[in-house]
């Protein structure tokens, strides 16, 4: 068999493993008891639009509605989310730009595929979504991180500079981000356009910037995530209704090649044979036609804003130092002790379930996912106060 | 931009090329006008317990329908699924080695990633689905087709012994066949385990033999299509539900490793992985959810059946030479010059699409994909009785 595959299976990420413990340890003690921050499932249901426009499609023509569309997807589809894009955010798109995928990792590995050659290099900033080396991977691609700024996590631009080289084919970004709900300004975008404008003619090929997704419309603070393209020509851009809508077990998204990007129809050409390659075939056609009636719906997100504005202060004010998290329904927190393993473990003491950061590709933090009831939330905060007690005499312990 | 992935994006298949230019056809002329044989777009609905199974989960808790699953599939779905092959075949399979997919072309994919090494070798049987030169190429294996016999399209035997190799992985055949209709025996799948066997003894490593079985259900004349692993024990199963219950853009299939492959817990995660590394997440979940419900039905598969009886004979009676198609939707069809792309021009004239062979990997036939109403195929009769009575004119005029 594939060795390397062989990995991929039989070393399932840090997120999952947390969060089978997480469910078997609710089965022991009841889940009430059991604090899971693990994973980014969504806790508020699909707004009822979705349901009542999936029923009634589904009470039409079974032949056509559950038939092959075309890879790329239905083309009115494609056409009205296209306009969608455009009033909200002047995107200048059309059908022959987008096509629809089994939700944003799909298109991911399908912009990889269709743009890296061999030993092309991804550059990201740490901390970054861990599935993204292994997707790149994949492509015969490398993924080379590169630490955020500690005080604000937006990108460090000179370690970003330095870590261009002849290899570079894309710089991949994740704004409102997962792990840390921090979202990058629009200023953090035009140093971004400058620096990979400045790099491309530098180095005389084409950084591609690749933007994904999935929580564009989850920020709960401060201004709404800018559209990326507008900063950039050369972007192409992943997206999910995994949040928005909260439908991720349904895998309905869709990478765009908007026609900025220079030599567009070729290199939309290359992600969409990378589709056929990767046996994607077409997006779930019945979500393709419910989704599309549903673009003016939200999930109910408001339950995450509640929930980011009752858990940071809380923690904060306890001693903890939190990330400027504004989006994405994840904080990012510095273990006290400096060790995010250590601290994820004491947590686990406490049945308090928190990702270290070490397989996001940084040290020294743990992610809490806070797409969960309130009560979940109060639940934790003595819990939390209780671990930083723990620590704080630990450390007086030494001291003195 | 990847030159590979370009060109499956530039190059459409010929299937689909076709296709497309039925559709504007019809749009110029209408589409009572125009013989559209191309595409294996099922033309019978889904079961009406189908719509109401999804209705009724739509109206359950919508967190819990339209969350993630495990990316192997909900376990009680996937212990259904299990129960229903036992009982039907007595497949001595359970939840731990059944994953759930987009589909089979996903399932199959995820096979090739998981199974295949760099220049490892798939041998198949041509005429093939042409997509598996382009699934097997991107997980970096290469396709070796094997002709059929002639005379009855089961596998060559002493033809596939001398493509083995020290290269051969895997073995890959698809019956109820996709392009030709033709079901592979008891008798067939008999000797194939004893070659197989043979071979993996002499080469000193195991040949895994792949069957893609999409059509499964799908047989009308004769001795249903029998159960491959029970033939040879290191036997990998590919299955969708797009034809039995007319769902294929609904993307919902699975693969199937049985605990009679030496090392299955290995090779279930190098495949797990494999679907990992390739984005797919999990399989869509409300129809995971659907599909379980609908173990016992089928599309109305009646009208293919029909379908076949009409045709097949009525074709035969003009003279036209046609393979023993026996399911699958499908009827191969000598081309009266020997050329299929000549034939299938001269068709085209008429307004009958018919996909030449080529693309199947052999040359001098045609593909008609029968699953269209009846009218269709009354249609088309004339035509080819037209389309005969052309090819004998010239050929008496040549010999004259």
């Amino acid at each position: 068999m594939n060795q390397q595959a062989y990995q991929w299976g039989a070393q399932p990420s840090a997120i999952r493993a947390l969060a089978m413990y997480a469910q078997a340890r609710a089965a022991e003690i009841g889940a009430e008891n059991v604090c899971n921050f693990t994973i980014g499932n969504p806790s508020v249901p699909a707004p009822d639009l979705v349901r009542e426009t999936a029923m009634r499609l589904l009470q039409g023509d079974a032949v056509a509605l559950h038939g092959y569309s075309p890879s790329q997807g239905d083309v009115s589809v494609r056409t009205a989310l296209c306009e969608d894009l455009n009033r909200r955010f002047a995107a200048g798109v059309g059908a022959e730009h987008i096509y629809l995928t089994c939700g944003a990792a799909a298109a991911l590995c399908a912009l990889f595929h269709g743009l890296l050659e061999s030993d092309d290099e991804v550059v990201t900033i740490a901390p970054y979504f861990p599935e993204y080396s292994v997707f790149s991977a994949l492509a015969g691609g490398k993924l080379v991180p590169v630490q955020a700024r500690p005080t604000d996590f937006q990108p460090d631009f000179e370690a970003l500079e330095r870590a261009f080289s002849q290899k570079t084919r894309a710089l991949l970004i994740n704004s409102p981000n997962n792990p840390t709900g921090v979202v990058y300004t629009a200023q953090t975008m035009e140093k971004l356009g400058e620096l990979l404008r400045k790099k491309s003619e530098e180095l005389g090929r084409t950084i591609y910037l690749i933007s994904d997704e999935p929580y564009r419309e989850l920020v709960f603070e401060g201004e709404p995530a800018p559209w990326v393209p507008h900063f950039y020509a050369d972007t192409l851009v992943c997206y999910s209704f995994s949040k928005s809508l909260s439908l991720p077990g349904e895998r309905i998204g869709y990478f765009l090649v908007p026609p900025t990007v220079a030599d567009w129809e070729r290199v939309y050409l290359a992600c969409c044979g990378a589709g056929r390659a990767l046996g994607y075939v077409c997006a779930p056609t019945l979500f393709q036609q419910t989704v599309v009636h549903c673009l003016n719906e939200r999930a109910h997100l408001g339950q995450y804003a509640e929930n980011l504005t009752l858990f940071a202060p809380a923690l904060r004010a306890m001693g903890y130092e939190v990330t400027e998290s504004r989006g994405a329904f994840y904080l990012f927190v510095k273990a006290p002790e400096g060790d995010g393993n250590a601290f994820s473990a004491r947590a686990k003491a406490h049945d308090v379930m928190l990702v270290p950061s070490d397989s996001f590709g940084m040290a020294g933090y743990v992610r809490i996912s806070y797409c969960v009831e309130r009560a979940t939330i109060e639940t934790a905060l003595p819990r939390f106060a209780a671990l930083m007690a723990e620590f704080l005499a630990k450390a007086e312990g030494s001291a003195g």
